[in-house]
């Protein structure tokens, strides 16, 4: 494939944009990530949204954005996997440029979910699962996620407890990202009191949501050898989705991301690395168990034993796998279609050495992990920085 | 780019299927298209869609289609471009297979709009347009085509009367296909006679939507011309999508489809073809006033002058631009998302000599055009027959 970098990145605070209309928050993302890329043009614009119609009575969101930001004409269009709709519109961009269609493009993320105009959040959330065998028998979207919490702890014997270093750590990293939505440390004593949510996912295992966009601007790289922009050259090495069964219960074993496992494998060969040559992790921590299950699925940690990774102090930036360095879905939110661009712009930050008190040493190659539906969707890239 | 043939077509008739869920809907065009094609596995599957979060409360339809049609594991994304989608998800195929990413890919598009649980589907149409400027202001979508037509009509001076060859054209071609919503012949006393929608706009200018659902193979030709199927070689020559204003009043001039220009004749200079070389033409009647602006911005009449090829009969299967071969929007029926898939597999058809009454002799080079929104995103694709 044609060699693709990531030469400009640009997000939002995650936080309940009140003031700010879909439009705008799209707009600050693009704007700051073709002033960080230094360019005006690009040939296409591809964003990642999953709830505007329902949440916004908006589609077309193509059109809207380049409409919006100045960027008329181009080709544009939406792309949906759910709480993966960032990662696939990366990877739909990605397919564009490499196909010498296009020569750049943006690819953004983009959620208005605070004003949602008197309808039920949880219900429209609850489109990611399946709505005629799941959403039917009354199962939410965190009910789902319990219920996969709850087998996997039968299964492998853990307590609600050994989950805590997950959400711990998130909230520690996110203390220092200004534009994380929850910038407040947390500690066993307040994991432990947490507000139950749905049995055994209480309030600070969940992710909250809010109104964000993330973008980046890829060019091929052979351009950007040309010319440069002053910034580190960081290119796309792997990118790989796969999918698995809609709903969990048609899974052989629904504590298994058949979907995670396919994409990194591919993603890892395309890269030419294994585990043990990334050197941080943008995992998909919609939940604490989805962390445990991306750990295992990507072959970081064997299968069973994924709160063992936190126990020992291993996600940690300076432990074996630093996961969630800027906060992670947990703290610095979760936006649900521009999750997915917010972890790339996180992984070019710390490519860059642009992540500040939550730098990781050293980093060379960066993973983000993008999840649609309950591991129907998911979507892998793989970063390096190549000066 | 990569030279990509389209090697299967499947389809369902456009109406209301309400024995029928999203996902079997689906499934019907997508198991014609392989069985046709002579495939049981492709490596990517893109779902053009606009409707389903809001009417059937499910998002995520890469995963629900590859699980349901027993593609699973593979690559699978939903795109949106309101009634552009079905063109979005092809054009989004031809970029993920011309980039080397796949080899092979379904391009679906699918629309369940029968059964909405009690949404309003005028309210859900309107999404396509401008939520804060257009929406807001109480515009349903057939009340901006209205506006548009007054003002064209004003503009160049022509009577409602003088639309009326494109739906009855319309109406005449839809008899013999067995997928047409409307498979009755109206007369220009029909056409005076019907209900008055939004002036000018009455019922007979409107298209009818419906539940349906249409599905391509697409393959580098170079795979194709080394295995085939027994079916002639189609290939893709030309494939460009452009945005404009999300609001028509936006423009410099609402009687101008500036994407529809723009994307033609960037199609056009691929296929090294003019308006003249192209032997008819599926275009977005969704309102008659449509087919009056994609043949002027196409380039097949000057601007002020579309009624004009109506009424000189050249609109007609042995005509100078045989266009609507199937019915058209109009006729074969409108389910949203869906319909640019409808408008390739009708281009297949007649390059294949498979359109049966309505055949127009010696098809060689036909071209699809889908529009989303009130022309905010348009594209454009020519395909060849190169036997």
């Amino acid at each position: 494939m044609r060699e693709i970098a990531i030469i400009g990145i640009g997000q939002t605070p995650v936080e309940e944009q009140w003031d700010k209309s879909l439009r705008e928050i799209a707009g600050g993302a693009v704007f700051s990530a073709l002033q960080d890329a230094g360019m005006e043009q690009v040939d296409g614009l591809f964003v990642g949204n999953m709830l505007s119609g329902i949440l916004s009575q908006q589609e077309n969101l193509g059109a809207l954005t380049t409409d919006w930001v100045g960027l008329r004409n181009i080709e544009a269009f939406k792309v949906e996997a759910a709480c993966g709709s960032g990662g696939s519109a990366l990877r739909m961009a990605i397919m564009a440029v490499a196909s010498g269609e296009l020569e750049s493009a943006v690819a953004l993320g983009v959620e208005k979910m605070s004003e949602t105009k008197g309808v039920d959040t949880t219900a429209a959330l609850a489109t990611a699962a399946d709505a005629d065998y799941e959403g039917a028998m009354g199962l939410s979207f965190v009910a789902i996620n319990a219920l996969v919490m709850q087998r996997y702890m039968h299964q492998y014997h853990w307590r609600h407890t050994d989950f805590a270093p997950f959400s711990i750590n998130a909230h520690r990293n996110a203390m220092s990202n200004p534009y994380a939505r929850l910038r407040e440390s947390i500690d066993i004593k307040d994991y432990h009191k947490a507000r139950m949510i749905c049995s055994p996912i209480n309030l600070l295992d969940a992710s909250p949501t809010g109104d964000g966009a993330a973008a980046v601007v890829i060019v091929s790289a052979d351009r950007f050898k040309r010319s440069g922009n002053g910034k580190p050259l960081v290119t796309i090495v792997g990118s790989a989705s796969a999918t698995d069964t809609l709903a969990v219960h048609d899974r052989k074993d629904p504590t298994w991301l058949d979907a995670a496992y396919r994409s990194t494998h591919q993603a890892y060969a395309q890269a030419g690395v294994s585990p043990e040559e990334i050197d941080f992790f943008e995992l998909h921590d919609a939940f604490s168990i989805m962390s445990v299950l991306s750990l295992e699925a990507t072959g970081f940690v064997e299968r069973g034993q994924g709160p063992r990774l936190g126990l020992d102090g291993e996600i940690g930036l300076s432990g074996r796998i630093p996961i969630t360095t800027r906060g992670g879905l947990k703290a610095r939110g979760h936006p649900v279609g521009a999750t997915g661009l917010y972890q790339v712009v996180e992984v070019v930050q710390q490519l860059r050495g642009e992540a500040g008190e939550t730098q990781v040493a050293n980093a060379r190659v960066g993973m983000a992990q993008n999840i649609g539906g309950s591991g129907a969707t998911i979507i892998t890239h793989i970063l390096r920085n190549q000066n």
